[in-house]
């Protein structure tokens, strides 16, 4: 039988309605004569919740007990998707992740999928079984305890499944029907997008995009898994929602695709750093060791052999950072004056593979900033996307003015 | 270094107030030079709501999924209580079932213990940690997948821990002081005991005083675990709460220990059975593979050749038995012409091993029944116990009366 992979987000199964409005959907694919792999999520809050009494009961928590923690949401969806399954005479059973198995690095609350095995749930399939449900967001490290994926991890480990049980197709249902040229809660021209390559699809999705997880879309990619992004909420047809596909079936595009934003960012500056060879190794390799990820980069100009660095992390990693650099300047290696957090900025990005070819978006993106008076205090670019750190206060401005500027409610 | 078992409850790991002051306790026996194996429950209330949702899914469950989900709410404790120890400088990691192993036969979600893996939990001692945080009420099956042993299975998962570990003691904190007489919250003369026998300890559990679960007391006597109940709302003392412990260890005692009473029974009448050799094995085989747990049961005279059965069972197994009679039923080998479902009866019950030796106790509880204008219902003995199903609606009037009458709120 043909497998098709369905996964559920946290709002699609949030309570047992929903639970069995999916349980509806992944009915008709089966019908079709698919099995059918599900990854459901935690009901939507549940993740959220514990994250917050461990954050609680320790600020500075052991990952592999968050991870035995945070993990326990996916479980009882999987089990009440299967039972609702079984309610409607769909032969189905859940897996959590060390069941599947799902092995995973030893890297907890970021772990990185090694391998899922295909042995148990194909035996299944063998056996009449038409759904298996799986646990999302969570595997099994090499010393037996249960790691998490990250968040959003879900997505991945859907994609992963595709990719491991060589899937027809892996839709994600979520809140949303598709993929849109920015957030329609802050832009009401947004315009859904029917298709969307991978690249484009991973730079949104790794600059706040909430659709989809960045890495379930590299995954996606390299394993050229197709990926569609539809509602859990509307009745679907086979072309609903947005297919993530290889930029080839794209036939012709805007110079920019969307336009993202994130909250999540702080911005870090360390005051008066010794300006010599090896200090922003030694700088990031501290970072890098504390598990902070770190994403854009500025060095000040150097005055009196001194600088400043500024960077930007996710805001729910500044006590980490702190701690690491606080650390690295107790060993004499590393010595800065101040560590200065700004907490109240937003990244703004424009996205797009017409970019390769279209010049000037730059230019246009900085000119429709400057003409809103709007101050850009970090810039940082790629081959298909531009990005700068503003003050938060302007985030919807931002991308309301840019969304308008590259015509983005039109049609290519 | 020797080994204590604490276990709390689910009001002694409500919120993380709570679970802080659990793990104030721990590090006191720690201070003192145990190695501490704590088993928690979930959070009060957490497998409520599960139960709930899967018999809203599913009114007549797979048992493996309702597993799978009403499992999870321990693993969040676990993973809390260690990272709360942590904090305390206390070395900690938690374990859930399966890691520790703790296997068990496949009947789900009534699973027995079969082994504890003591080898994984002990090697973590010899490199120094002190605290084994394990999560109550779960297993794994031999085919892999989670078990439960039962509501307030985390008692029973304590004391086989205390058995496999050659534990000094196996304390179960909880909400009450200690055993009562009787509920203290139905009858205000009941008496905390300072000591009572395994037997009585395990006629009162079956008997619904929920301070432990009968089979953890079954446990305790086989293997000889000293057990103690004791509050963790209070400032414990060594000699604090009830030891369960031997006859022996008891010098003199009343003829009766305590009034228990369940509301958690349902009466259950065939109507005109075939009174033939033969028909009760048939019933009762029935009842026994549809995982229903028949207590008390009474054949009325025959007349015609066919009799009533009346038995009791757990209200929340009434429909298993109504399924398990009807599909009996209709293979031909039973014929009856209804079944009659009461679910507004109460059993009272009294305990003392001082019964052996002191007659009279039946003659005098019926009497007192009497007096009130009790109706008793179904009678039930055993060597030290004595119990009536009554109407629910005298349960409380039934308490009180035989706990005056048999002079309880008074050391022996």
């Amino acid at each position: 039988m043909p497998v098709l992979v369905m996964k559920f987000g946290g709002t699609s199964v949030a309570n047992l309605d929903r639970i069995r409005r999916a349980a509806k959907r992944v009915g008709v694919e089966v019908a079709k004569g698919y099995d059918v792999i599900v990854i459901v999520s935690a009901m939507s809050g549940k993740t959220n919740e514990m994250v917050g009494w461990v954050e609680e009961t320790s600020p500075l928590f052991d990952a592999r007990e968050y991870d035995a923690v945070v993990s326990s949401g996916e479980a009882v969806t999987a089990g009440l998707m299967a039972l609702t399954l079984q309610e409607m005479d769909v032969p189905a059973r859940s897996w959590q992740g060390w069941q599947v198995p799902l092995q995973t690095t030893s890297a907890h609350s970021q772990a990185r999928i090694e391998e899922i095995g295909t042995k148990n749930i194909n035996q299944k399939f063998g056996e009449g079984m038409k759904v298996a449900v799986v646990a999302g967001f969570q595997g099994i490290s090499p010393e037996g305890r249960i790691t998490t994926l990250g968040r959003g991890g879900s997505d991945t480990t859907a994609v992963a499944f595709a990719a491991a049980f060589d899937a027809v197709r892996c839709d994600i249902y979520t809140d949303v029907d598709g993929v849109y040229t920015t957030d329609p809660r802050i832009c009401d021209k947004a315009r859904k997008l029917d298709k969307i390559s991978y690249e484009e699809m991973l730079e949104l999705a790794s600059l706040g995009a909430k659709v989809l997880q960045t890495r379930s879309v590299e995954l996606a990619m390299r394993f050229k898994v197709k990926l569609r992004v539809l509602s859990s909420f509307e009745e679907q047809c086979d072309e609903a929602g947005t297919l993530v596909c290889a930029e080839e079936e794209i036939m012709e595009s805007n110079a920019v695709a969307g336009v993202a934003y994130s909250r999540d960012e702080a911005k870090l500056t360390l005051l008066s750093v010794a300006d010599r060879p090896g200090i922003a190794a030694i700088i990031f390799n501290a970072l890098s060791e504390g598990g902070v990820n770190v994403d854009m980069i500025v060095q000040n100009i150097s005055e009196d052999g001194r600088t400043d660095m500024t960077f930007s992390c996710p805001t729910d990693q500044v006590a980490r950072a702190e701690q690491a650099l606080l650390k690295t300047k107790g060993t004499g290696d590393l010595n800065y004056a101040e560590l200065v957090a700004d907490k109240d900025v937003a990244k703004i990005s424009v996205v797009g593979i017409g970019m390769r070819s279209q010049s000037g978006v730059a230019a246009k993106m900085f000119k429709v900033l400057s003409d809103e008076g709007i101050n850009i205090k970090v810039i940082t670019t790629s081959e298909i996307k531009i990005s700068v750190l503003i003050d938060r206060k302007y985030m919807e401005l931002a991308v309301q003015a840019l969304h308008d500027a590259f015509d983005l409610d039109k049609v290519a």
